[in-house]
C-alpha cells in the first residue's frame, strides 16, 4: 500500500486532502444541484469536461468571468478532463496522430481537438487540473493498436505538458493497455515529461475486474509515491475503498449523482432502493443520524411521493444525501479505514441495489 | 375600498396577514422547491387539492403524520381547494345535486364527491382553512344552469358549515354567474351559514376582463368585512393590486411558479425573460439588489446554461426567486400601495414577457 496519510495536492483554490473523490459536473455544474449548496456542503473539488465547456457555455463566456470558477460560483478546484475518454462514448468521430475529431451529440456540432487545442481549450477554461488528451483504445483491442496509443499518448504528452500555465497543474495519462509491458513503457515514457500528477487511463472499460484489479495495482506502484495518481470514471465505495488501498489518490465518478437522479440513495448501511414500494409508509429518513437537510426534513415516504409526481426537487433531495454520503466516506477512507472497509463490505454485499455501471 | 390595515386571518398554524398570496403546492409540495426553503423563505401559507392529495399520497400517509404538515414538513398553513374548480379542467365525468364524479387524469382512478365526503377528505388532511364543494358551470352557460348553480351550492354549503372540525376554517363560496342579482342571492344564502371566510367563485373562467372586474367589485361588496374575502385562481401583479383595493384579502396561483419553470422571473422592473438570447452575456442577477440565494450567486448567463442543459436546479432557482419576489410584492400590497401600484403598472405593460394565462 503507497498511500501516504496526509497526502495533498495543492491547487489554485486551495489544497485537497487525498485521497479525493471528485463528483462529475460535465459543464460545470452538478446536476440538479444550486452551486452554493456544493460549496455549503465543502465539496472541495469536481470534475467537468473541457470539450463539453468549450461546445457550451463556450470559452468566451468563461473567460469574461475570468474562468469557470467566475462562471458557476464553485469555490472548490475544478479538474478538466481533455475529453479523450469521449472516445469510449461514441462521440469519436475520428482520431490519427494529429488529434481527435470530436462529434457533440446533442448540438451536432463537431470539433478537431490536437494536443496544443485542448491545452488552450483547459488554459482558457483555468481549470485547477488539467488532464492532457490521449489516445484511449476500446477493451479487446489488438496489441499493434495498443502499441500505437502508447507512441501516441506519450507525443500528444510531450507537447501537452511543454506548455506552461501559471495555476494550473498538468496530469499526465499512462496507457498500455493490459499488457504488463507496455504499461511499463508508457509509464516510463510518461515519467520522462514534467506532469505534477498521473492518470491511469484505458482500465475498467469492459475487461474482467481482475484483469483492472491486476494491471491497477502494478501501474500505480510504477509512479513515485509523491505524484498524485488518478483513476478516472471510478467513484463507487468498493473500488474506492479498494483501490485507495493500492495507492489510487483521486477518483470520479456519476455513481453519486446519477443514482440520486435514479432513486438510489447511499448509506453507511448500503444503498436503499427509494422506488420499492415497501418504503410506501416508511416515515423514517434515508439515513438515521444523517445530518444532511434531505434527512433532517424528508422521511422515505414524503420522497416517493416527490418521486412519483416526477417532482424535480426529487432529484436535488437525493444528490445532496448522495454527496453528504460520498463527504462521510471519503473521510474514512483518509482517517479511518477500518470503518471505510466496513461500508465497502456493505456494498458489495448490496450491488444489485445500485447501480454500478456508472462513469 | 374595503380592506383593512392589519387584518388577519387566524389559523392552526399561525396567524395571516391579508392580503395573502397562497403558492400552489398542489400535492402538498411547491413543484422543484425543498420544503425547508419554503419554510426559511416564511411562506405563510398554500393551498392543496385536497381531491389530488386523497389520490396521492392518500389519505392513509397524511393521517398517519397527523396531517399533511407532518407529511411534508410545512410550518405555515394550508388552505385546500375542494376540486370544485377541477370541473373546468375536464377532469369531470358528472355532477348531480348529489355531488360530482371525478377522474384524475395522471392515475385514471375515478372518485365521487359528496359535500360530505370532501368535508371529510379535508378534516382528514387537516388542512388550516378548507374550501366547500361548489357547482362552478363554465361561462356561457345558460341563465338555468347558473341558477341551479346558486341553489346546489346553497345546498352544499348547509351540509359543509354544519360540519365543525376543530382548528380548521371552513370557507363558503359564492356563485351566481355574471348576474349581479344572482351573485346577490348566492352571497345572501351564503352568508346565512356559519362560515369562516367566503370564496367569490365562478369568476376568471374567460369572461372579458371588465366583466370580471364589475361583477367581482359588486360581490365583493356584499361580504361584510370582517370576514377573509378569497377570488380564487388569481394571483398576478396587476390582479393582486386591482382586487385587493377592492378587498379581495386571499389569492392564489401558479403565476409565479409556473412562470418560473417557462424561464419567466419576475422582478421590480417587470418580467425577465430568460429564454432571450440577449441575456447571452450578461453576468448581472434576474434582478440587482434581490437578496435571494439565486440572485447572490447566479447571473442570467449562467441561468440561461442551466435552461439550455435542461438542468432541474434551473426551476429550483427561478422559482425561489419569484417566490422571494410574490413576498416583497405582498408586502408592498400590504404595506405600501403607492410602491404596489408602480410595480403592478410595470407589468400591466409587459404582460407578453409572462405567461398571464396561469390559474
Amino acid at each position: 500500500m503507497d498511500n501516504k496519510i496526509g497526502k495533498e495536492l495543492d491547487t489554485a483554490h486551495g489544497s485537497l486532502e487525498l485521497p479525493i473523490f471528485l463528483p462529475v459536473a460535465t459543464r460545470g455544474f452538478v446536476k440538479a444541484v444550486p452551486m452554493y449548496k456544493i460549496n455549503e456542503m465543502k465539496i472541495k473539488a469536481m470534475i467537468s469536461n473541457s470539450m463539453h465547456l468549450a461546445l457550451t457555455p463556450g470559452l468566451d463566456k468563461l473567460e469574461e468571468r475570468g474562468g469557470i470558477n467566475g462562471f458557476t460560483g464553485f469555490e472548490g478546484s475544478y479538474f478538466t478532463d481533455s475529453g479523450g475518454f469521449q472516445i469510449l462514448r461514441e462521440e469519436l468521430v475520428k482520431i490519427d496522430d494529429n488529434g481527435i475529431l470530436f462529434q457533440d451529440k446533442k448540438s451536432g456540432n463537431s470539433m478537431k481537438v490536437t494536443p496544443e487545442i485542448s491545452s488552450d481549450i483547459q488554459k482558457r477554461i483555468r481549470s485547477d487540473v488539467a488532464m492532457m488528451l490521449d489516445d484511449c483504445p476500446p477493451y479487446g483491442a489488438e496489441d499493434a493498436r495498443y502499441k500505437i496509443s502508447v507512441k501516441r499518448t506519450y507525443e500528444w504528452g510531450k507537447v501537452f505538458s511543454s506548455i506552461k500555465v501559471p495555476g494550473q497543474k498538468r496530469f499526465g495519462i499512462i496507457q498500455g493497455g493490459f499488457n504488463y509491458e507496455m504499461r511499463k513503457e508508457s509509464a516510463s515514457l510518461m515519467l520522462s515529461l514534467e506532469f505534477d500528477g498521473f492518470a491511469i487511463g484505458g482500465l475498467k472499460i469492459g475487461e474482467p475486474k481482475e484483469l483492472t484489479d491486476r494491471i491497477l495495482e502494478k501501474t500505480v506502484s510504477l509512479i513515485p509515491s509523491q505524484y498524485p495518481k488518478y483513476l478516472m470514471g471510478v467513484g463507487d465505495p468498493v473500488s474506492i475503498y479498494q483501490y485507495s488501498g493500492m495507492g489510487v489518490d483521486v477518483f470520479d465518478s456519476t455513481y453519486p449523482t446519477r443514482n440520486a437522479r435514479h432513486g438510489y440513495a447511499l448509506t453507511e448501511n448500503g444503498p436503499v432502493n427509494l422506488k420499492n414500494s415497501k418504503f410506501s409508509m416508511d416515515f423514517s429518513p434515508i439515513e438515521n443520524g444523517c445530518e444532511c437537510e434531505t434527512c433532517r426534513f424528508y422521511s422515505k415516504s414524503a420522497l416517493r411521493e416527490l418521486l412519483k409526481n416526477e417532482d424535480p426537487s426529487f432529484q436535488y433531495l437525493v444528490t445532496i444525501h448522495n454527496l453528504d454520503f460520498m463527504n462521510r466516506f471519503m473521510n474514512y477512507v483518509r482517517h479511518n479505514r477500518e470503518r471505510a472497509k466496513q461500508i465497502a463490505l456493505i456494498f458489495s454485499k448490496n450491488h444489485n441495489d445500485v447501480i454500478n455501471n456508472v462513469q
